[in-house]
């Protein structure tokens, strides 16, 4: 296996964007990580293309790569459209890392693309219901409820608090207020979140991340010719793990966490463990749930999530800082686009030009995305590990 | 790069099956290629999922392949949902293909699936549509009209005549005829297929691809295992080649074929050229291009494929009989599954467990699709060669 490193990563500012198309998204994400890596167009021999609602919400799909990226200027190049609910855009990440790790190729994009404004609030949801199952969705059933149901029980078990779940939007609000690509710029305070609308208790509108439009790139090339392009420190793709759920073990009264086995699997095969971590990118799409994964990523033990946010210890001064780009919460969530504006904000991180967002010259950084609903777990997850 | 093979093959019939969904369709595909394989469920690592249609046609977009999968026993698998137009199933195998061949797993799973008759023919339609970019779509594009121009052209270049490719027909019906999971099992003769009904001259009915449904599958092993599980013989994988179109040369007139600039990469990384090539299975969708693609593929120069086919080199007799199966004008097209189809017929020829279809003992396969449509040339294609 070949080492492959990421040389140029780029995205557009994340927001509402009425006049642009996923086209256009696409153009101007692919060509900020182009020039970002010093490679030209037509150094990029392949490309993976991560989008999930196209075919609901613009009745584009099969071949909505090959579109995005004609815009882009880009034909002839071998095109792999995928999707899988949050964690869509690591795997487009992934699909590249392995042709170039394999020697098939030795430049490649990884794009991520997500137009969910469009200005019909009922396409919109149809669009967010796909990512369920139609047995569930016909039932009425919402994983919002599901998981305000989940954070209870989390609540009861280990002393959260609803201050707790607060405070992790009041972390990534502030974080996300110095990211000019944020698509939410304005620091919140605890109470400013627990008085905003009641989704479904202890859920509050402030700590779910909204819809978005956007688009993330990242330019992959084989460790071997990497410096034919850039000066750039390199940044070492160690693992791209996935998985799906759900699964019971044997006499177990609950699913075993996707997060967790797909952390298992990040870390046994890149050789990096999570007291390795100098920064992460956590999926807090509903943003309680970044305590529960510290613990899944093992950052802290079982129920100890709300004491490490607590201690500062994932603040952008902390040991761990956790979604100095402001997260799903602030930067925003065009689902296909997440994970590689995730990957940005650690390249970034890792080569210093985090500009006010920088934390303390972190050497290693984790992205996790977990998403879709199978009714009792996510359906995919992702957590890739790079490092300079 | 390790040496991987193709050790379980399985389908379902293909057709119109309005009792059964997208799940359905997968769990016997699914299965069929796992006893074929005689591994178990619990052997499966890995699952690479294809289908195109179901975000429109279904409503489930995101996840297709967590929840097709669940209804087959899987869970925890690391699962890609790929789409690429005719390319879907070819795009899905080479995902598993590459993960074995860079040792992230042992044993994995392709699915191809496919749901088109869903009793809405505006979604169907709209479906279809969803397969070339919107502004074609909205200018009233249809791409069977541009390939009839296509073949005019074709037609007054080389001297091919509509009884040639009627015999396209003749051939295939007839293949198609001698297969069990065939969607249409009627031979055809040249009178029949040029009084059906003129779709766009010079194409008949008969000479179109009708939508269907139905799923195919393959277990994807590791060589050095694979006899842990199987005596068959061991079918490898010798090249998994993509490119997507539409390319043009400097001062070229026309652009510069999909199909053959995918031949070339699949020659070139197999070692394996057009004359070692004993049978094949080739996107007949519009049956015509058949002969396009004996060309493209270098089986005969080009503007001799009628040539090829009168001579009966293409034949269940001849030296490189083409589309065994039926192709997709009588096996059936649910376009999703259509390669992995393709793939199973080849798999069983190799073999030599294609019973009455069977050829004189074959070494080397091809298999090709290419769909989707850019305005100029297909948006996606995949070149297969399987070897035993």
């Amino acid at each position: 296996m070949r080492d492959v490193v990421i040389i140029g990563v780029g995205m557009t500012p994340f927001g509402r964007f009425m006049d642009q198309s996923p086209s256009d998204l696409a153009v101007v994400a692919c060509w900020n990580a182009i020039k970002d890596a010093n490679v030209s167009g037509k150094d990029i021999q392949t490309a993976w293309v991560g989008n999930c609602l196209a075919g609901i919400v613009t009745g584009q799909q099969g071949i909505r790569g090959q579109v995005f990226l004609r815009e882009a200027g880009f034909s002839e190049l071998p095109i792999t459209n995928v999707e899988n609910a949050c964690a869509t855009a690591g795997t487009a990440l992934r699909g590249v890392w392995m042709e170039i790790a394999l020697g098939l190729y030795d430049v490649g994009l990884a794009l991520g693309v997500e137009k969910m404004y469009v200005g019909d609030r009922a396409k919109q949801l149809k669009a967010l219901a796909g990512l369920t199952p139609s047995e569930l969705r016909n039932s009425g059933f919402q994983f919002t409820a599901d998981l305000a149901l989940h954070l209870k029980k989390y609540m009861r078990k280990y002393g959260a608090t609803r201050e707790d779940f607060a405070k992790v939007v009041v972390k990534n609000s502030y974080n996300g207020s110095l990211n000019p690509y944020g698509q939410y710029r304005k620091p919140r305070t605890v109470e400013e979140v627990l008085s905003s609308r009641m989704i479904a208790d202890p859920l509050t509108l402030l700590m779910c991340a909204s819809i978005g439009d956007g688009a993330a790139a990242a330019v992959v090339c084989a460790k071997e010719v990497a410096r034919k392009y850039t000066d750039k420190p390199l940044v070492h793709i160690g693992s791209v793990a996935l998985k799906s759920g759900a699964v019971r073990q044997p006499g177990a009264d609950e699913v075993d966490d996707i997060r967790r086995r797909t952390a298992e699997e990040a870390y046994n095969r890149s050789g990096i463990g999570p007291e390795d971590i100098d920064v992460a990118e956590l999926h807090d799409a509903i943003a309680p749930n970044e305590l529960r994964i510290y613990e899944a990523l093992g950052f802290c033990k079982e129920g100890e999530g709300a004491k490490m946010l607590n201690e500062g210890r994932t603040a952008m001064t902390g040991d761990i800082p956790v979604n100095t780009s402001g997260g799903l919460i602030a930067r925003g969530h065009p689902i296909g686009a997440t994970g590689l504006a995730q990957v940005a904000e650690i390249v970034w991180q890792l080569r210093g030009e985090a500009g006010d967002r920088q934390v303390d010259s972190p050497k290693v950084g984790l992205c996790q995305d977990a998403g879709g609903w199978l009714g009792e777990d996510n359906a995919a997850c992702d957590i890739i590990i790079l490092k300079k």
